[in-house]
C-alpha cells in the first residue's frame, strides 16, 4: 500500500507538526509513504514515518539525488521537473493533502481527474463553475487522514 | 506570441461557441494559438483561429496524431499522458482558461505556479486553505479574454 | 509533414554545412522541421530552413524559450529535460540524424523503436549483439536525405 | 545503492538465465534493484532478487500497477511511457545491460549521456561515426557484472 503525501516545499512548524503525525501514521500502518522527495510537507513527512522505522520513497522533480531530504530512503531521479507531480499521485492509492500551494493544487486536481481518492488536511477550498464542491474528504487530524487514506486504499 | 487555451474534451454547445470566439480573436491578433489538441474547448477554439486563417498548435497526450481534432495544424505527440499539460502552460506566455474539468484545474495550477498569467472565462472558483482568492484575471467575454491575454504577453 | 532533425547542439563547421543544406531542403519541399530547438545542428538546421522561408519548430528540453536558437519560429517549452527526446522523434514522420552524440543515439534509438524511419548522414554505426545492422537508410548527401525523408513520409 | 538492470520485455530462456543470476547478486549485495518493472529481463532480473530477499522497484511505462511483475515490491507509475526510460536510468549509480532491444539501447544512450556507468552483458555493439568504441564496460558473467556495478555505485 503506497500513500501519497503531497503539500508544500515549505511550511510553517504547526503544518510541519500535522506531516510529521501522517507520516509516523501511514507507517504505522505498515503504509510505504510516496511524496516529492523536498523540504517542508515532504520532509517532515519522511521524518515521521522514519521515526517508526517506515519506507519512504522521493519522487525528485530535479536530477540530482542531493536534492532529496535526508528522511527518504528510495530516491526515483526524474529530472522531469513539475511534470513528476503526476507520478506521485498515479503511484498512489490514496493521496493526503496538506496545506500546500499550487504545486500542491495541481496534483489534487490530477489525483480527481483520475480517480485518486485525496484526504484534505487544512488545505485548499474548491468549487467547480457551478459552485458545486469537490470530491475532497476532509479531515481535521493527522490520525483521520490516515485513517481514511487506509480505508480508500483498501476498497 | 503563443497563446494557450485550457478547458475540457467535452463542452455544451454554449461553452463551445466562447471557445469559438477565442480562438478566432487570437488568430485576429496575430497570435499562435496552443492547446491540448483535443475535442471541446480545443476543438472549437481551433475551428474558431482557422476561420480567420490562423495558426493552431496540439500537444497530444497520446501516441497518435490521428487523435487531434481536424483543425489542428502543428502535431506535437508527446505520449506522456496528461503529464503534458504543464507543457501548453509552460509553452503559453498567458493562458486563456474556459470554464473545464479537473485537468483543466491541473493547468491553472500549474500557470499560476509557474508565473504564467491566467484569464478565466466561466471557470473555476479557487481560494486557499487561508481564504484567499487566486490571482485569476475574470472576464465575461471572449473578446475580453484574448485583450487581457495580449496585454499579459506584451508586458 | 513534421520531419525531424536529430544531431548534438554543438558540431563541426563542416557538419553544420551538412544540417544547413539538410534545413533549406526540408523547407523547399514545403516540409515543417522540427528539432529540439537548441544550437549545433539543431540551429544550422533551422537557420536553413529559415533562409527560403520555411516554418520551423523546437522542443526545447529547459524552462526557458531564450534557450531556442533565433532560428525557431515555433517553442515548445517542455521543462523535462531529454526526456523531451521521444517528442521530438515521435512529432516526425522520419527524422534526419546528422552525425550526432548520445543524445542523437538516443532519438535514433527511440525511432527504431516506435517505427519512425531514420535516415543518416555521417552518423551512429550500431550493430545488435547479433551483429546485425540496424534498419537506419543511410545517405551520403543532404539532397538525398530529405528526398528518402520525404518518401518515408508519404508512404 | 540502486543499481538499474535494463533489457526487453521479452527475452529467451538463456538470457532470462543471465537477468535472474544479475537480480540474486544485486540482492546478496544489498543494492536495491530498479528497472522498468515489465517482463522479459525485468522480470527474470525481480525474480532472483526476491529470491533472495532483496528489494525491487518497476518505473512502469503505462498506467496501470497491474502492468507490474509479480516479484515488483515498489510500483512507480509514470503514465509516460517510454519517457520512463530516463527516469530508470537517472535512479540508477550504475545499468547493467543485458541483451536488449531499441528500448535498452535509448537506455544505454542516456546512461552514456548522464555519465551513468553502464556494464554490458551480451548487449549491443556500438561505435560512433569516427568507428570509436563506446565506454561501455563489457563483461561475460552476472558475477563480474554487479562487481563491476557496486565499483562504479561506490566511486
Amino acid at each position: 500500500m503506497q500513500i501519497g503525501v503531497i503539500g508544500a516545499s515549505t511550511c510553517s512548524d504547526e503544518i510541519g507538526k500535522l506531516a510529521f503525525q501522517v507520516g509516523r501514521e501511514i507507517a504505522k500502518a505498515q503504509a510505504i509513504l510516496i511524496c516529492g522527495g523536498l523540504g517542508g510537507v515532504m520532509e517532515a513527512a519522511c521524518r515521521g514515518a522514519k521515526e517508526v522505522g517506515g519506507l519512504t520513497i522521493g519522487i525528485l522533480p530535479g536530477a540530482r539525488q542531493e536534492d532529496a531530504n535526508p528522511f527518504v530512503d528510495i530516491k526515483i531521479i526524474t529530472g522531469l521537473s513539475y511534470a513528476r507531480n503526476i507520478i506521485v499521485v498515479r503511484s498512489s492509492c490514496a493521496v493526503i493533502a496538506i496545506s500546500g500551494g499550487y504545486g500542491t493544487l495541481s496534483e489534487i486536481a490530477y489525483a480527481l481527474n483520475l480517480g485518486v481518492p485525496v484526504i484534505g488536511l487544512n488545505t485548499w477550498e474548491l468549487k467547480s463553475q457551478n459552485h458545486k464542491e469537490l470530491p475532497i474528504i476532509r479531515v481535521d487530524t493527522p490520525w483521520e487522514a490516515v485513517k481514511k487514506a487506509v480505508e480508500a486504499c483498501m476498497k
